[in-house]
Formats: C-alpha cells, structure tokens, sequence
C-alpha cells in the first residue's frame, strides 16, 4: 500500500537528482518514506536518495518497491507547478501509478523491479577530508574545468581547496580557502575524476543551497546535499580515474 | 483597394491563429473587414478568421481578395513591436502588400488567390454542449494528453466535462467540474481527436484569455476564441478520427 | 611584458566585437593599450579594435604581440558575470595567457602570431557622407534586410539616409531623416553590400549605444563603435558588393 501527497518542487528536485544518473531506478517504499540507490550502466556513479515520510504532507505506506521509467516520470511532473501538490497512489490492481495535480489524474506503467539491477551497497569509505561550498561555486567549478578537459582532480593542500583540470593545451585551477569554504574538515588528499559524470550530477543539484564534498585519497568521492529542511538527503559516489602520466 | 492601420498584437495573433493550420492563405476583404477560411492540406482541420473593421486603427476597403504567404508575413510582422501600429496597403498596380511600421516599409508579393484551394465552406453541425475554459488550461490540458498519446478524447459526462488520452501503457485524465469551468452547457457526447492538430490549433490560441468547445457524439470539435475586444474572431473545426476498437 | 585588470563585461565586449569577423587574432600590446586588426578569410570585413590602457583598471605593457583563439577565450570570459574584474598576466615562460577571476586561473595557450595573417593596412578613403544611429536602430535595419534579401544598399539621398534590400519577389526599405537620426553630414551616395556579413558585424556590436556610418558611391563602409567611456574604439571595414543589372 502506498499513498502520498507531497509539494510538487520537492518531488521534481528529488527525481530530477535520481535521473541525473540513471534513467530507470528502483524505489523502496517503508512506512518511513520512499528510497533508491541505483548504480550507472557503466558502475562509474551511483545515487542514494532519501525521502523521509516528514517530506511529504501525507506519507501512508507498508514494505514494497517500484519501478520507474524516470524521464517519463519527470516529464509528467513538469506539468506541476513548483508551488502544487502531487498525490501519488499505487493501484494494487493494476500495478501502476496515479499521479493526481491541478485536475489531472495521469496513470503511469510501472516498471518490474525484478527487472532492474539489484539496488549497490553504498561502500564503506574511510574520506578523511570534508568541504562544504555553495551550490553556485560547486557547479561554476565543473563548468570551468569542462571547458578545457574531460577530466578534474579535486584535493586539499595545507588547508586549501583545490581544483584543478589539465587539457591538451589550456588548464584551470580553482584554490578556494577560508571565507570561499563554507566549512571544510582538512586533510592531504587528490583524485582524479571524469567530468562527464561530474557534469551529469551538477544538473541533478538543486535547491541544495550548499554541497558537501568528501574526499580521500586515490578514492570515490561522495557528495551531499540535502533539501525540503534536511526531509530528502541525496549521496552520489563517484569512482575515481587513475591518473596517467 | 484596401488600406488599413491596425495595432502590431491583433494583427500577430491573427495570423498566428491562421498560421497554425495552414501556410497560405486567401484572405477576402469587404468593407466590413478581412476575413480568411482555409483548410489544412489533409483536410481535417479548418479555420475561419474574421477580423472586422471595428479592430482597425483605420480601414477603408472594397470587395478584393489577397492570397499571402504566412510564414513570410509572420517573420515581417515579428519585426513590430507588440504596441506599434502597423499600415497595410494593396498597390493596385504591382498587386503587392505594402506594408509599413515604424519608419521600414515592406513590399510583400502575393500570391495568386486562383492557385489556393478554395474557401471551404463552415459545415452546419449540431453541436449540443458547449464548454468554455481559460486559455491556460486549454493549452495544459493539450500538452498533458500529448505526454502519454497521439490522440485524446474529449466529452462531457453528467455534466463534468472529460478529457482523456490513452497511451500504450500509460494514461492521462482531466475532470473538469463547476468552478474549474467558466461555463458549460451539458450533454451526453464523446469524440476523439488527434494530438497532431489539436497541438498546432494550441499554438494558434493567444490573447484570448478563454476558449469555447462545441461538441457532440463523434463529431467535429469546434473551438473558438475572440480577441481585440471581440472585434477578431477566429473557429477552428476539427474532424473527429475514428476510435478502433 | 603584460599584466592588465579590466572589467569583465568591457572585455567581453570587446572580443565580441573581435570574433564577429574573425576566429583566430592576434593583439598588440604598447604601453598605451591593447589593439587588434585583422581581417576575414575571404578579405571582404576588416576589424580594427583599440582598447586604451584607459579602458583597464590597471595596465602594465611592454610592446609584443600575442596571437589569441578568439571562441576559447570568449568561453572562458563567459565564466564571469559582467561586474566582476578579469586579470590577464602573460607568462613569460610558458608564453601561455593567465586569466583569472573570482578565484579560477585559467592558462590559455596562445597562437604563435606568425602563423596568423599579417594585420591589414586600414585603407584610407574618402568617405563624404557620415551617419550616426542608434544601435538599436542599426540591427533592426540588417534584420529586416535580411529577411528579403542576401544584400542590402544603403546611402543618402537629398539628407535621407536610406536602406532598401530588394530580393526575388519583396522588398523592403527604410528612410530615415531628422529626428530619427542621432546626426547625418549628408552628401550624394550609395553602395551594395553582403548581408552574411553585416549580421555577423551586427552580433559584434553591443554596449554602444550608437553606431557611426561612413559611406560613399560604390565604396567600403566603416562601421564604427565605442564603448567603455570611449576608451574602447571598435572600426569595422566592409567591401562593396557591385550590383548586377
């Protein structure tokens, strides 16, 4: 059983975060709230999304899991405005979705769950540096190293923030410390990481209003934010690049 | 001869309207206005546009008809400014429209009207319910169904009115009641429609603030709107496709 | 020797201006500012642009050259908003460009100025009329040239400065006299010229406000601009095209 209510910019901002990774994802309904972890085709990047009941207006649900086709979902969530309300039922019947807003009722096909790849195991990480940014200067940064390679390495160096990304010819570094960090916990640490990736989850980013980053050594990254007063956290873990040269 | 000055929106939402069914068009001028009929090359889809002399600045004008292209005629008017007035003139000699705004004057050739279809002729239909809604969920309501399908029904069910568009695995529903209509004159009927069309006639629709529906049983949709303060009138017909099953 | 602070929008004006005609040039640096001329493939549009060491926030320059990618240096000064300040530093060394803003060090590497063509002599001519407009007015009128015509004449007939484009079937022109002229020093002529390029100089030009015109019979236009307090100068030379009739 399962039936929501929920304001239509927290759900937008929650699948919009899950579809910058994948395109199909598996949801796991608790009477706590709604959850995925969904791992890329290629097992580069994974997203862990949390959607506490205390997120929703109105959360009713027992132990299940759904399947959903994410572009077709946002699509349909587009229609809402950012200041509606979206009621979600699933029909035990049908096996499929009512999505209520403003008048319409849309009826979306579920996908098998059994179907898509067994939900990862967010990996135990030993990250010893933490920095936390805005989320303005986390995206301009993976703009400004795409516009000269395909690949950023992110560090910490006596305390400073560092990016940096190296193309054939041009380079750019990004050093932010003090009154640019919002907080960062330091430790001497670099890696190396795809901007294809990097930019595909800075468009899932939103509403965070600030990042957090956690870094190690020659390890994934994890990066963090939280929305609807800390209701919905979002985790994307990131491989690394091994460094050639 | 024909002259007329006319405000640049009226005259871009008249031909917005026509254009979106088709590319040519005839336009009859009379001492009482401009007025086109055209029917889109499939003939499924027709428009009459009557814009009378009471939405002009100025018009002085006897029996003639013009055939203009309306894509050319879209781009040069695109060039006004919403609140700039615009002055059109047939020159008797070179059969061409002059056209002038804001210190440029175009000389637009015109198209034979003898080479264009002939007007259709409005067919007489019995259409007992009429609904009117606002612009804004007209355009919605549109832009929902062509989420989940290629085309939708329409009809009115003890007095609520229905709009519904089936797709292979999804579907979409819109109940409209009481308060959510401006107005409705109830009877029993249904028909279907393709997407295709109705999501040109969409983009035609602007400046009317609301829309009315004549429908009946598997019958045409007549969908009609007024602007410039009633004076420009423009019914688009609709003929229904056969629902297979 | 080369260091320079200046604002970002001035500069991104300013190789705006640059990158309408050309993609690849190369600057000279003087104690007095930076300057460019260069001209088109097909030698038809030239630009010359000075930008005075009165332009930048600081300027510190020996004389030398730099050859620049004009679209990865416009993509770069896309990154910063237009009130922040850009620092350019010429590496001695590496002989690559530092750029830097709001916390990002971009190195861009330069182009070996004698791969590029030799900077053009700006010709010297006799241009008897001279037309100032607002820029405003002046990309209207290559817009609505454009939507007739590949080629547009523009000249002074009797103290009226007047535009026509005459394509296959319509034409259009514009005839503008006193008040809608900022200033005009009249005299008899006319001449022919590429639409291509007078829309790619009319992207180039912005910030300006008004636009000066030389013209004279069958002669090049310049084209000319300034902005930033008039420490900018921005001169554009087009060819004539001859009319054939």
């Amino acid at each position: 059983m399962f039936r929501a209510i929920i304001s239509a910019e927290i759900l937008q901002d929650a699948i919009k975060a899950a579809s910058s990774v994948v395109d199909e994802a598996r949801f796991e309904i608790t009477p706590e709230g709604l959850s995925t972890r969904a791992v890329d085709p290629a097992n580069a990047a994974m997203i862990s999304l949390e959607l506490s009941k205390d997120a929703f207006v109105l959360f009713e649900g027992t132990e299940g899991e759904i399947g959903i086709d994410l572009s077709r979902f946002t699509d349909i969530l587009g229609m809402a405005g950012k200041s509606d309300e979206i009621e979600l039922k699933l029909d035990p019947d049908t096996h499929k979705l009512d999505i209520s807003m403003g008048g319409f009722s849309y009826t979306l096909a579920l996908l098998d769950p059994s179907t898509l790849r067994n939900a990862p195991v967010v990996p135990a990480l030993d990250l010893p540096a933490e920095i936390t940014i805005s989320e303005n200067v986390f995206k301009r940064m993976i703009k400004a190293a795409e516009m000269v390679s395909d690949h950023m390495s992110v560090g910490v160096q006596n305390g400073i923030f560092v990016m940096e990304a190296v193309g054939d010819s041009d380079h750019v570094r990004l050093d932010l410390t003090g009154s640019d960090l919002i907080a960062i916990t330091p430790a001497d640490v670099k890696s190396l990481y795809s901007l294809d990736y990097l930019s595909d989850i800075s468009k899932g980013v939103g509403g965070a209003g600030e990042i957090t980053i956690h870094l190690g050594r020659d390890l994934p990254v994890v990066i963090q934010f939280e929305f609807a007063v800390g209701e919905c956290t979002v985790k994307y873990v990131l491989a690394p690049r091994i460094e050639s040269d």
